[in-house]
């Protein structure tokens, strides 16, 4: 059980007392609607998706940019944040092979200020350049009963939910992958938006200047997150059989287990780990089990495509702006085990462990 | 400017520090998608509306119950918080004459519990049996630095978006409406999800069992707000014409004002105003002009049909439990005003004030 509901930040979901017992009162919702309006995919992908045409399905999902919001307010800049607000939601739209249309944000403030609001909206404008979509409406409450930051009246929450379309023959739940597929790997800007409740227990100098990061440590954490919805666009209007997306994001590379195939994942090829993970790995001294469980170390998202299509995938990726190569195939293997053989980890049941 | 983002709570949405700065960066993103892709409605209706097709439109809207939540805190029963969140967000949906059909949910947590999870998850699936629709998906957000509540570790955010669909012929914005129109009212259950800051702020009593009320202060500002949709799917399978559904949220009655033909609108006949507007009223002796601004005062929805067909829209109500009844006229006067006649009050351009 993970998924649209799995990337709960402190505790993995499952986890989480009281999270299987919510998932199972949701689950007798999906049979209200009439059937031919009833979600398509079960709990635990990156989106749902919902048909509104016998042909076309319309996929929601819903995410925050949680703790990395407490970074912005530590360094008083708020101009980006709403990019990663942007990009969580429509990284995880593409996954069931949505085009990105549009997005709500929701706002909960402690206390306004001109400044805050306006630069909440110019992040939330560039990441809705970048992905293509509009932001046509939203929810701002004023609620400083409810909020709270890193000092007083500094509380802020940002989330948003974007929606998409999908051809309903054409949803991508990475059902049809074989052994041999290739796992195509895009780099990320850095931590993204997960994981960032460790980063700052281990990095609390936020002023302080790292040579290997080339700029400060807050800075490094603010990195906006990584818009792949134009990666995606050109992938679907390629000859490029596109078999699975997957949004690297909490869990790490065990996002891959979430198909829907029963298949293994070798990966073999790993880019050098980017200096922020480094950094925070010394500082805490947290062993490789723990960092790619957290973290997308390097690589925020993983697309699956035919063995004989991988140099063409890469390509793809390459003309749009993004770092990509080949990190490793799909095996036959069932258990939706993931191998990362350059540390010697494998994971599975929502673990990395020694192999 | 209102709107989808004018239930701001503690101040009108126009009167927050960089509220109207943030809509104007989010204007833009009008302009990102395909020119067949973008929002057909501008800011400040109830929801927007994005085409799919070139016939059908997918309405979005998200908002969360506020500080409703702080009452389900100190009354320690969270089992109905998922209806107001369910209500807020498909009453709004079906104000842009979409029917609703799905919902994603983000909840924010200090500290989980068994518990809390499955009391919220009761609540949303009783919400969404109710409306029809499905929950298929969410976020849970574990966020001890961000969120607070009543106690240390009570601490919880409850937020929604929902989507239907509206054949893009049939969205209602309200700009057919002419002078005659009836309106039509429909019964609130009680405070619903507006105005609890400054119901709190006066009734600070929450165990005080008031004969009047039938039961405790805590226990009728809980009360579940009232789920419109089985009235909208009855009244768009009539041969009624509706012309606008206007869900009374935040800014009372002004809610009418939002829409976009250039009339007024004449209310001559309020039902009693129910026994807990006037407990809030007496206790911090507010105003009728403030009441009306913050409260619903007993109307949770307002239909607007041609005016020989408004004994029909009360008696479809009636059919689908609702009390229902006719509470005025549309006038042709410009200006959008609302004149709510038996309280001598006039509202326009965000107020109400003695006419």
């Amino acid at each position: 059980v993970q998924g649209a509901y799995s990337r709960a930040g402190v505790r993995p979901a499952g986890e989480i007392p009281g999270f299987g017992a919510l998932l199972r009162r949701l689950a007798v919702t999906f049979t209200y609607p009439a059937p031919e309006s009833r979600p398509v995919i079960d709990f635990g992908y990156y989106a749902n998706v919902i048909p509104v045409t016998p042909e076309l399905g319309v996929a929601i999902s819903t995410d925050g940019v949680g703790t990395k919001i407490l970074v912005a307010e530590a360094l008083g800049k708020f101009d980006t944040i709403g990019i990663d607000c942007v990009a969580m939601n429509v990284n995880d739209v593409i996954c069931v092979g949505a085009v990105p249309l549009t997005m709500v944000d929701y706002v909960a403030i402690e206390s306004p200020s001109d400044d805050l609001l306006e630069q909440l909206g110019i992040g939330l404008a560039e990441g809705a350049r970048l992905a293509g979509i509009s932001i046509p409406g939203g929810e701002l409450a004023q609620v400083p009963d409810m909020v709270r930051g890193i000092r007083p009246g500094s509380g802020v929450d940002l989330v948003g939910t974007c929606i998409g379309t999908v051809p309903l023959d054409r949803v991508l739940t990475g059902s049809r992958l074989v052994a041999g597929d290739a796992l195509i790997g895009l780099a990320s800007s850095g931590i993204h938006s997960n994981g960032l409740t460790l980063a700052r227990r281990h990095l609390t100098r936020l002023e302080e200047v790292v040579p290997e990061l080339g700029c400060s440590v807050g800075e490094e954490l603010l990195k906006p997150t990584r818009i792949y919805a134009p990666y995606f666009r050109r992938l679907v209007a390629s000859e490029v059989d596109l078999k699975a997306l997957l949004h690297i994001t909490g869990d790490g590379f065990l996002n891959l287990s979430r198909v829907r195939a029963d298949v293994s994942f070798e990966i073999d090829d790993l880019p050098e780990v980017p200096p922020v993970f480094g950094l925070i790995q010394a500082s805490g001294e947290i062993p490789d089990e723990d960092m790619f469980l957290v973290f997308n170390m390097g690589i925020g998202l993983v697309a699956v495509v035919p063995e004989q299509q991988a140099a063409r995938a890469v390509e793809l990726a390459r003309d749009a702006g993004y770092e990509a190569r080949l990190i490793g195939t799909v095996t036959g293997e069932p258990g939706r085990k993931v191998y990362l053989r350059p540390r010697g980890l494998v994971g599975e049941a929502g673990r990395f462990r020694r192999d």
